[in-house]
């Protein structure tokens, strides 16, 4: 087993590099200096460099190979060096002097979207645009795929997902929920969101929020709590995984609601045994398994009667304007459909349409059935036939997200699927608990962490997402979970 | 030139390093929490490792060696190059055996020296003291002295710095400061400081100290300020040099005075150009002349009337109790002489006398003409002496520092320098400012700031204490300004 001992010991050295990566971006967002950011870059630099050689090693090669053929290794075991192989191969299929032109690349297609944002003139971006698509074309080939290039994209998100199996999800979805949304924005009677209306301290918006994260079980003696710009969830090393924040003070749910979203992602973290960490296991199943827990504790919890039942005297108790708004009340308005332009805007009821647009689009520019240059009319057809509204411009439209300009190309379902895991998750979660309802409006969200723990979090990236959700739920990924929860859900809350 | 650019290349990625550790080690005293301990020692012993082999590598010993040859380097390369030679050769000199060993004991050293000190019993500690003390004198032996083997742990602090030199520097110090501490408290008229008793709001004073730190023109867009247990200054990277400090809620002074103490050691390192950090010249010239900075901060300004004049009404906006007190008042309040038992809580006039005590001591223990086992009676018949005071138990005497159970033997002579250097300076100030006074009082110190810029500050490490203080003031250290300083102010505020 020596090779066994070689490969934990070097995974564990690139953890150790990440770990120290980590806390130099968490410190960048929240503490550094402004003056800082020069020195800054050049040691996350160095960090990074260190990590990466270790990664694509040949030595690490060596270990994999050897180990791949060994019969005795744990689940745990065999579960990295399969991970680990993979993400290897990945890296190895790339021509070096591919990653370099990349790297040039998508700097210039960064600063470029920024600018045609900006501007909201998306022909300044296109050519950068186009680059950066042909880079992932050609990745696609060097990854390899059975049925569509689009196919080795996903890979790298969503393991085990293809283009086939992503339209036999959205498909349903889609007939469902498209008809329902008019229905909905026609016959329905929206809640009113009048009592949201007035100005929040700040402090007792971080107060608040410090105290819903108590309440879904964060552990603050292995995490904190911080502001930020843009609010992300980061683990530095097992015992250590930090939620952060903002706060508006106009409006008091954005920033709660943000900070249940990370409090679900850093449970999924808090929730793994260490060992995970050093086996490179600790991202999670996948990005999509990952966005569950977040969307669990956001949405179908966050966003329910029952919570609010609990939640509406704490948080009158910070802003005594709702000390006599009913529960109900602030339960609907937490639950307004709006169809609007920007995705990360998005309710529960239309999120799922901003990324119906983005995988066709993004799927046939990799197949080459879309042309960047059409990228623009085909964008806002799309938004008016799934959303029904039309971006007036390309800053609110095809130019809104940062993945393009990035080569993130097979990210976006992830958001999505997120949401249809949480779902079908959370019919497994009531017939387990059958009194969860009760629990919740207790303020006793234990029960419920707890199965998550047992049944999702303990095992980290151990299986791949197809496999975690039928030991969990008993079948494959199914939208008709979701479809059900936002039927019954917005029916009820729209008086339909 | 290729030796100089492969040193460089060295130091930087040794710089490189530090600074990953300097993060993780702000953010371990900052924000870790307390489940993050296990991982983040695994980390930051990781890349001290790594940062320790570096520096004393086969390679940087030969660029080294070939650029003591190099007739055409310049002044700062040349600094860096007698500073980096110099500790080499130090690490060196030490068989790697031989670290270890001190490893380990140092470690036991440590954990006995927190027991005796709950304890308050010297026995526990004894032992292992022992053992750290003869590993002190065999270093001494490996690094090498002319007449005195205390010289050679003075040199890690000190550069340049003797028995010899610093009796010359003690001697006079004492003879007048010992009687002059015995007449004023004898004949001397203590300022008033019941207008301290209160509660003072923490949110108000880190208010208070944020101006504080403006006022001494710390760069906040280079730093930061952070609460802490024990404070302290760090500098990250260039452009990055943070400020910790802690409050108590029955007193105002020790937070103040710690904050415009950690500031004065911020704004030598924010002083200094960038280049220095890359060259192992950032940490200022020697560990006295860093605190001369602080103290200059804290006491020479800090502990002034016209500062206090100023600063008086700044206080009151934060804490209205002071409105009607007097800048009189305040500044007689900061400055009470009251012989204690403790170091860290002693004032300008005593100070000196507990640094004595530990100088003796420490010199005889490496000389071996005072043995381990007679420290505490030894101790307490020197307080008696220089402070006038004896401790009631060891806790409170021979105890109460950490330094020796981390075998820092030579450091405690740094504290006292660094009064002394600051009056020194102060006296060069004051006739290169003739309106100094008026500035302060009006509130502003950049005229001071830049000339400790200019004469100090830029100058990091290129030059060494003697050399430093020769072309400043013209001379070497003689400690005749402190005394002037201490028997001039004292002699008023106590109405001698």
């Amino acid at each position: 087993m020596k090779a066994l001992e070689a490969y934990k010991k070097c995974l564990t050295e690139i953890a150790t590099l990440g770990s120290a990566l980590s806390i130099l971006s968490w410190d960048q967002q929240t503490n550094m200096p402004k003056k800082g950011i020069a020195a800054r870059s050049q040691v996350a630099g160095k960090l990074s460099k260190m990590a990466f050689e270790l990664s694509v090693s040949d030595e690490l090669g060596r270990y994999i190979e050897d180990l791949e053929s060994q019969p005795d290794l744990s689940e745990i075991e065999k579960a990295s060096v399969a991970r680990v192989g993979k993400e290897y191969r990945r890296h190895k299929a790339i021509p070096p002097e591919v990653v370099e032109e990349l790297t040039i690349t998508r700097s210039q297609a960064q600063s470029a979207w920024v600018k045609a944002r900006e501007a909201s003139d998306f022909s300044q971006f296109e050519p950068l645009l186009a680059k950066m698509v042909s880079f992932q074309q050609r990745f696609a080939e060097y990854f390899g795929y059975e049925e569509h290039p689009y196919d080795a994209l996903l890979e790298g998100f969503e393991p085990g997902l293809t283009v086939k199996k992503l339209k036999g999800i959205i498909e349903p979805l889609r007939k469902e929920t498209v008809p329902f949304l008019k229905r909905l924005m026609a016959e329905g009677t929206a809640p009113d969101t009048s009592i949201l209306d007035g100005s929040f301290d700040i402090d007792a918006q971080r107060a608040l929020t410090r105290e819903a994260l108590e309440l879904i079980t964060y552990d603050f003696d292995a995490g904190n709590l911080s502001d930020v710009a843009h609010p992300f969830t980061i683990t530095i090393a097992p015992g250590d995984v930090r939620v952060t924040n903002r706060y508006l003070e106009k409006e008091i749910f954005p920033g709660l609601f943000g900070a249940l979203h990370e409090g679900g992602h850093a449970l999924y973290n808090q929730g793994m045994p260490e060992e995970l960490f050093y086996l490179e296991l600790a991202n999670g199943s996948s990005n999509g398994i990952h966005e569950s827990q977040s969307r669990m504790i956001e949405n179908l919890i966050g966003r329910s009667l029952p919570f609010w039942t609990y939640f509406q005297p704490q948080m009158a108790k910070h802003f005594p304007q709702f000390a006599s708004t009913s529960p109900e009340a602030l339960f609907g308005a937490a639950n307004v459909v709006r169809p609007s332009l920007i995705r990360v805007e998005a309710d529960e009821v239309t999120y799922n349409f901003h990324i119906m647009v983005r995988f066709e689009l993004e799927r046939g520019l990799i197949d080459g059935s879309v042309r960047v240059a059409d990228l623009p009319r085909l964008w806002n057809e799309a938004m008016e036939e799934y959303v029904g509204v039309v971006p007036p411009n390309d800053a609110l439209g095809v130019l809104q997200d940062v993945h393009w300009s990035m080569g993130m190309f097979g990210y976006f379902p992830s958001y999505m699927l997120g949401n249809l895991y949480a779902a079908q998750l959370y019919t497994s979660i009531r017939e387990a608990i059958p009194s969860l309802d009760d629990q919740i409006q207790s303020g006793n969200l234990r029960p419920l962490v707890e199965w998550l723990r047992e049944n999702v979090h303990r095992h980290g990236g151990v299986y791949e997402p197809d496999e975690l959700m039928q030991r969990i739920t008993g079948s494959s990924l199914d939208s008709s979970h979701y479809v059900r929860y936002v039927v019954d859900k917005y029916s009820d809350i729209y008086a339909l």
